[in-house]
């Protein structure tokens, strides 16, 4: 006995409104065998950037096959495109808003198409919740094994948004950028150990982060490690460097938050 | 292979306890087949209003035979009766307090019964959380095909609230209430374009939408066409005038919740 | 046609994170056929009684051989061992920082054992977040039938820790703790009626429950009977006596909060 096909769902619905039920009611409506998952519908309000990193740090861990269905649409009743894409082993659909950047940066197959094949829609089509009208339904007829040609044409002039960089500033400087605080309060930079290779060698120079005037000077490799109020960095789950504190929140301790800059110095 | 049952859940229970994960217990135990679908557990505490207008918003784009399970309950462990009603092609149980009302409203098929079988409980019964042990087992046995008969008897004098309805003033006036704000601010009103055809022809007059003493004088067709910052009314998703903003909060701006009088005035 | 196995998941993840649609990624990666139930993800963070109360509550309205995630873990990265539990008639997996402490104290069949079979976990494993890394997949894997044997011996020096205890002083007196405030604003406390027998007798004494110098002299057996404003105690859906509202937060009107004391004196 198969298990029926998964689609998760990430979105800037929130949780305190019937959003969330509506989607699920439409494709479910459409195909009862489909499994729903909720990846996160926290993602701020409008914020493409937001909902990418969301996605970009979980669809990997599902099945091959998986239908990701993405709402987070600041353009809804624009003229912004609905698109599928099929992005090495998985299929997203999505506004064409960017929303979709860090999955087409990590997979070296994408195709993308411009979703017009309207009879998939639920009509009236309403100018306010796409996410109902299109792109539920367009997740759940594809969970029903319609081909992705059925539903437009490739496109190869997609949106992509570009993730901020880390810059290399003279032989012992970077800086980066907060791109996420989590639940716990870690700041979840862009900087990866690749970026910094100095810090990860057997005998690493002493270095500074500097975060909005403070400064962080260990390196634990576990949260246990650190030191009651003590702020430090760790390589988090994500392969990013995180700004973090042993059962505290490093975000309130820094006052810092998302787009804070984070410089790293190191063998002054 | 058929999918299980589908059976959606509306509460105000939150989501920071253990209420909801033992509803869903609850069911599973009695039917490990039950397909579980949440709509919403961030209702207003207590406030009945606000799950039946949840309920309403969502229930219709579920399949045919869906279960819907309410429980939004202040008056648990008094006399108000556990009810299970079948209405159009949905099935809904919950206590008899009016939650039920936007869809007795809708539907032209309304049967109500007064659940009375109390084998089908959990016991004993607690006289604080008959979702637990009255209205998660009900829709757990209904799922396995228990007969609504069995239940217990029709009843026809069950609860209905009047929802709060628009007024015309004059022939150039109308007057209408906030009845939602939802995650982004909007302000969902009960006004529908049906109430104000004048605001929908093809050169429609000057309008003023007065709401806390703020003039709102626009009304777009998207939220992409709102300018930044600017307050504007649109039809939402619901089929109701809404006041909202693009990428911001009217409610904020316009220091404006639910219950709020929303007056609108044309043609001076 | 049965249906899949049920996975429970409780964590502190909260749902503002991918981390929680990861977990389910890991999860139905490995074991498609899993039925996934949230219980609650705001336990408090790292707050490793809460998530232990939450998980009693809501375990035993589970399906026997219901698995039972718990990612409560303030001590990933550390030496704490990861472990499964047979208990009763459910099955545990959960780090072994006593999370598991109010399972072990209420079933009479406890069998523990230390995960150590690490071809079970998703390599590389990090070090911060393991509830994608050992303790999903070993949930997962169980689900697919793999024997609890496979995963490591038994062991018997697992940590537990002991719950607040209510305290008899003299005849007629008793001290508890506030073991939690739900989303209504109940204080839970660790009071059971066998605690204090006389106040459940046909004529009890008056009594005074005293709560930071507040006095609370009313027991009521629903919400439903209490006045406005009242506040009361009352036996909840737990089995604990609880101080409440009617439609109200006691919470606030006694600005109390978990750790508060309880004390009740009768017959003076």
């Amino acid at each position: 006995m198969p298990a029926g096909p998964i689609i998760t769902l990430t979105t800037d619905f929130g949780d305190r409104d019937h959003f969330v039920g509506v989607l699920k009611g439409v494709i479910l409506n459409i195909n009862p065998d489909a499994v729903l998952v909720d990846i996160n519908h926290q993602v701020h309000s409008y914020d493409i950037f937001d909902g990418a990193f969301t996605l970009a740090q979980s669809y990997l861990y599902f099945p091959s096959d998986t239908i990701h269905l993405v709402v987070v649409d600041p353009g809804v009743g624009s003229a912004r495109r609905p698109i599928l894409a099929r992005a090495g082993k998985h299929i997203f659909v999505a506004p064409d808003n960017g929303v979709l950047s860090l999955v087409y940066d990590r997979e070296e197959s994408v195709e993308v198409r411009h979703v017009t094949a309207d009879h998939y829609f639920l009509h009236p089509i309403s100018n306010t919740f796409h996410g109902r009208d299109i792109f539920a339904p367009v997740a759940a007829w594809l969970s029903r094994g319609v081909e992705v040609e059925k539903f437009g044409g490739a496109i190869t002039d997609f949106t992509k948004f570009v993730a901020p960089r880390v810059k290399r500033e003279g032989g012992n400087q970077v800086k980066g950028v907060a791109i996420k605080v989590d639940k716990f309060g870690n700041l979840i930079t862009n900087i990866r150990p690749g970026d910094v290779p100095e810090l990860f060698t057997e005998n690493p120079p002493r270095f500074r982060i500097v975060i909005n005037q403070h400064e962080v000077t260990a390196l634990h490799s576990s949260f246990a490690m650190g030191q009651p109020s003590e702020i430090f960095a760790i390589v988090g789950s994500s392969g990013f460097l995180e700004i973090g504190a042993n059962r505290g929140s490093a975000a309130k301790a820094l006052n810092a938050g998302r787009g804070v800059e984070v410089g790293i110095v190191w063998g002054e």
